[in-house]
C-alpha cells in the first residue's frame, strides 16, 4: 500500500452528476485515460485517483475528497501542483481546497528554515508584532529608493521590502539596489533597535533569481522577496534549499482569486515549500478576501501541524496606520503588519508616519 | 517617450464605478501606490499606469485598455505576467482579456524557433493536418511505455508524446523512458513514411529540465512538452534560447479557466515566448471551453501578425477518431489532432484504431 495524498475539492454540480463528476476529476488528475483501457494492476491499484467521499455543503455544491498517489508526486513541487490541480484548473466550477500530505512529503519538502520566530529574532523583537514596509513606486532610481529606505528605517520599521513590481529594470537594476538600499541601511542609527533588514525581490529564471541571491549575500541581505507562482514552485523550493541561511517572504503575485483557496496555496503549500512569511491581501483593503478566508490563511501559516516552523503572516494591501489595533485584535501578535502606500502619502513627513505605525504596534496591549 | 504594452481588462462592475476601478487596476499593475505620493516626474509621465479605453460590453461588463510602460517588464517572462496581472490576479471580477507588445518585445521574445511548418517538415508531411498521440497511463515503467509508443507508431501516428502526467517518477525515471521509446520508435519500420517523433514531458526546476533536454539530445529527441505555467515562464523562455535545435509543446496544465483568456495565455503567450505548439481543450471534450474560445486560440498561434513563426494548434481533451471530419471542418489543415484515450480503449487493437485515426486524417478532403 502507498501513502496516498488526500485532496479536497469543491465542485459546483447538480446533485445527480455529482458522482460521476467526482470520477472524472479523480482520473483526471491521475491517470487521465478511461479506466476501461487501464490493464495495469499496480497502475489499476495504486496510480488511479479514488474517489474517498463527497458531500454536500450547499445546494448545488460539494465538496470531493480524493486521494492520489504520493508516488506520482515524487518529491518535486511542480509535479505536485500538476498532479493537485493541473488539468482541473481548466474547469470553472472546481476549486482545490486543501489537502493532506503524507508525513513523508512533509519531511521531503521541509517547510521554512527559519520562520516567523527567527524573522522577530533577527530584528531584537521576540515577542510582539513584526513591522514592515515598501520600497515603491518602481521606475525611481537605485539612489532614490535608497533614500526611501533610510527613512522608513529612521521610522523604526523592523522589515523594509521591495515592492514586487521591483525587479531588474533597467531604472533600478538588482544589484546596484541591493547595494544602495543596504549601505542606505547600515548608515541609519537605531539606538536600543536592530539595523532595519531588506528584503529585496528576485524576478526572472532560476540562474536570474540565483545570481540575484548572490547580489543580496555580498551586500550582507539575508531576506528576500519571491512570487512563488511566477518563478515556479519547484524553483523556489530549489532556492530555498540552496540557500539555507536566506528567509523568504513569499509574494501572492499570480496566486489568483478563484480556483485555489487562499489557506491552501497561501499559507499551507508556501509555507510548505519554504516561506517564512507570506504576503496576503487583508480584508477591507484593496481585495476582496473576507475575514474568514484572512483568519483561515493566517492559521494555516501557524499551525503547528507536521512539526514546520510557522509562517509570519502579512496581511496588506492598502493597510493603514488607523487599522493597527484592529487587525492586532484579529491576529494577535502573530503577526507582521505592512504598511506602505498610507505612509508614503505623508511624503516629507514619511519617517514620522512610519514611527506612528511602529508606535502603534508596539504600544498595543494585547487583551 | 516610452514603449507601451496595451492591456485589455474585461471588469465586472457597476457603471458608476468602473472609472474608478480602471484607475486602481493601473495604478495596481505599475506603481502600487497613492498617485497623490508619487513626486517623481518620470515616474509620473511614464511609468504609472493609464486607462487608455472604457467600454461597456455587457450590462455589468467592461473592457478596458490600460497602457503600462514596457520599461517596467525588462525582457523578463515573468516579470510581463507580474505587470500585466500579478496583483489584479487577486480580484475575482477581472479577467486578463488581450495584450498589445510593443514590437520591440516581440522581437525580444522571439516566437516559436520552428512553429507549425517546421514540425511538418521533421516528419515529411508540408501541408496535411498532424496527429498526435500521448503516452498513458502514468505508472507504468518505461518498458511498457516504450511498447505502447511502438503500437503508436506502427499505426502512423506522426507525434508521440507523453501524457503531461509523467514526469521524474521512481516507477518510470525521465532518462530510462526517453531512451526506452526513442529506441522502441528508431526499431519501426514505416514504408514512405518518417519515423515518429517522441515529446517527453519535462518536469522539475530548471536545471532538472536542462538535464532533460540533455537525457532527450543523448537519446537523439528534438521535441518535448512543458507546461509553462508550472516552469515558470521566465524558464521556459530561457529553455526555448538554450535549445535552438528543440521543438517545444506547451500544455495547459495550471493555465486556469477563469482568469487570464485562453486565447491570450495559450495562443499568443506561450507563442511568443517560443511554443512551437500549443495543447489546449477541444470544444465539446472534457473541459468547458466553447467553440469561439477554440476559433480564437487557434487564430492567434495561427495569426501572420508580428513575423513570428506559427503555433500548432493542438485540441485535445477526449477528442475521438469519429470527430476527426468535424475538426478539420472547424480548424483546417493547420492542426495537430491529439487522441489518446479513444485508441487506447481498443486495447490490443491500438495499432489498428490509431491508424484508422490516421487514415482518416490522411483522406480528409479539404473544403
Amino acid at each position: 500500500m502507498q501513502e496516498r495524498l488526500q485532496a479536497i475539492y469543491h465542485v459546483r454540480c447538480e446533485a445527480h452528476a455529482i458522482e460521476e463528476r467526482a470520477r472524472a476529476i479523480a482520473v483526471e488528475q491521475s491517470v487521465e485515460m478511461p479506466l476501461s483501457a487501464v490493464t495495469d494492476d499496480f497502475v489499476r491499484a495504486e496510480i488511479v485517483g479514488r474517489v474517498e467521499a463527497i458531500a454536500e455543503i450547499a445546494r448545488g455544491q460539494f465538496e470531493v475528497r480524493i486521494s492520489l498517489a504520493a508516488a506520482s508526486v515524487g518529491h518535486d513541487p511542480g509535479q505536485l501542483l500538476n498532479m493537485l490541480f493541473g488539468n482541473t484548473s481548466l474547469h470553472e466550477d472546481v476549486t482545490l481546497a486543501d489537502v493532506a500530505f503524507p508525513p513523508e512529503l512533509v519531511a521531503a519538502f521541509g517547510g521554512p528554515r527559519h520562520g516567523l520566530d527567527a524573522l522577530r529574532r533577527r530584528v531584537g523583537a521576540p515577542a510582539r508584532a513584526l513591522t514592515c514596509s515598501p520600497l515603491k513606486p518602481q521606475g525611481l532610481p537605485a539612489a532614490k529608493l535608497a533614500e526611501l529606505a533610510a527613512r522608513f528605517a529612521r521610522g523604526g520599521v523592523d522589515y523594509i521590502k521591495d515592492d514586487h513590481g521591483l525587479a531588474d529594470q533597467a531604472y533600478s537594476p538588482f544589484a546596484a539596489r541591493v547595494a544602495a538600499v543596504a549601505a542606505a541601511l547600515h548608515a541609519v542609527e537605531r539606538p536600543g533597535a536592530a539595523t532595519a533588514r531588506y528584503a529585496p525581490s528576485l524576478s526572472g529564471d532560476l540562474d536570474a533569481m540565483r545570481a540575484q541571491l548572490a547580489a543580496a549575500r555580498d551586500a550582507g541581505v539575508d531576506t528576500v522577496l519571491i512570487a512563488p507562482m511566477i518563478a515556479g514552485l519547484s524553483n523556489f523550493h530549489r532556492l530555498v534549499r540552496e540557500h539555507p541561511a536566506v528567509a523568504f517572504i513569499a509574494h501572492p503575485s499570480m496566486a489568483g482569486a478563484a480556483q485555489i483557496a487562499p489557506a491552501l496555496l497561501l499559507g499551507r503549500l508556501f509555507r510548505l515549500l519554504g516561506a517564512d512569511a507570506v504576503v496576503f491581501p487583508n480584508y477591507g483593503g484593496r481585495f476582496g478576501y473576507s475575514p474568514d478566508t484572512c483568519r483561515a490563511l493566517a492559521q494555516a501559516a501557524l499551525d503547528r501541524r507536521d512539526g514546520l516552523h510557522r509562517s509570519a503572516p502579512v496581511p496588506a494591501g492598502g493597510m493603514t496606520t488607523e487599522r493597527v489595533p484592529e487587525m492586532l485584535d484579529f491576529y494577535g501578535a502573530d503577526v507582521m503588519l505592512l504598511i506602505g502606500g498610507a505612509l508614503l502619502e505623508a511624503r516629507e513627513g514619511l519617517a514620522e508616519a512610519t514611527a506612528a505605525f511602529v508606535a502603534s504596534v508596539h504600544g498595543y496591549s494585547y487583551g
